[in-house]
């Protein structure tokens, strides 16, 4: 389960913070590391220093230069926020997250992205709306923002906790189909806004929050492939009924 | 009960490990820091700019010569431990620990403290010997030494999801609207159906199964009203571009 985890940092700006997520992941015994248009060197004395003997993990890292791309073959994307803002979005607590890690990591395609901002602004809206769900750590509403390393040390702690848990029972999957991958939830939210400019029910111009609503609602229901294929299906067909005109 | 809650650190090294658990107890609502026989200087610029805000815990910190001193009032004292060693001793999950600290937290008198060692070498058997018990951070077999900071981050993130869970604090909502009653998505699933058969994706004649597959996966999602709305609207927009061939 634990090697079906991601971490994927965004614009991190302290090569020590990568160093001490690298520390972190590797004590829970997570490995896989992606960082998205970094602000920073990554392998560096300060970061091989706080990392303090995980340093292949920084090695190892892949580098991006979008979250699309860090996360184009993850099942489910769960974003690190303060809160969630304009548009609220499925909002977990750390221990709800790792209550559903064992079931969301149990095929062999899984792949899981917990998603972390920069250390100054966290994720943008965007970034946000791209994640099927966020996980809010509680916090001092004083004080409340956490530093990276710490962030990813609380959210890697439970799902080590979530796995050893797991070692007894089996969880039962809630669908009988493989749930789609994230680049392909892209592609479908592309298709559907051109369709819905073609049906000119949708205005770029003016887009209010129609794009960020209907992604919220099909993230949420986590479509499998075969329902996919349904919804592409339909996008075409009121495509091709839309041209006959 | 949080203000019950002490860190005692013993013989910390790095100013910088003391600001990072500055920092990580103010995020969780701690204030009491203790530190027994520090061989650093406690307050420097590394450990001021690692506590990023939480520097007044420095600068109200007790400093002791002995752990004795440091635990004298306190009414239970754990120790964190990689394992126990030459005795065994009532050892604990950071989560078993957790469900015991509203219990042990709350006379006005009680105090718990949460006992940490050196950098390098953790606490002796001696120190291990002065707490009631010993909690256990789950680690990879292979890398199990946290950082200092990230240790105390464990601890005291389960201590505020310990005292959370018992404020009855009410759930924050993931949705800033009402979900919708089941006659209006069998409506919207009639319209759905309607709109299928005009775009020619859907044959009543042969509808394999179509229909039921869209239901489980729009039920799956649980519409609110302003969802419904959209959906809806999309609907309409689709049958009207339709109509104009």
């Amino acid at each position: 389960m634990l090697e079906r985890i991601r971490i994927v940092l965004i614009g991190t700006s302290h090569p020590g913070n990568i160093g001490g997520v690298a520390r972190a992941m590797h004590n829970m015994g997570l490995a896989d590391l992606a960082l998205v248009a970094p602000r920073c060197e990554i392998i560096t004395q300060d970061s091989i220093s706080r990392a303090s003997g995980a340093d292949h993990l920084l090695h190892q890292a892949s580098v991006h230069a979008t979250l699309e791309d860090a996360v184009a073959d993850c099942t489910l994307a769960v974003g690190a926020s303060a809160r969630s803002r304009t548009l609220p979005w499925p909002m977990l607590t750390p221990r709800e997250l790792a209550d559903r890690l064992p079931g969301e990591c149990q095929a062999s395609t899984s792949r899981v992205a917990l998603v972390f901002g920069r250390e100054d602004s966290g994720l943008t809206n965007a970034e946000l709306q791209r994640c099927h769900a966020h996980v809010h750590i509680p916090t001092n509403a004083d004080f409340s923002s956490l530093n990276l390393a710490a962030a990813v040390q609380v959210l890697a702690y439970e799902s080590r906790m979530a796995w050893l848990s797991q070692q007894d029972a089996a969880p039962t999957p809630d669908t009988d189909d493989e749930l789609v991958p994230h680049e392909e939830l892209e592609r479908y939210f592309e298709h559907l806004e051109r369709t819905l400019i073609t049906i000119e029910f949708h205005d770029p111009a003016q887009p209010r929050q129609l794009m960020a609503r209907l992604r919220r609602l099909y993230l949420r229901a986590r479509p499998e492939k075969m329902e996919m294929n349904i919804l592409r299906g339909i996008l075409t067909a009121t495509e091709k009924s839309a041209d006959k005109q």
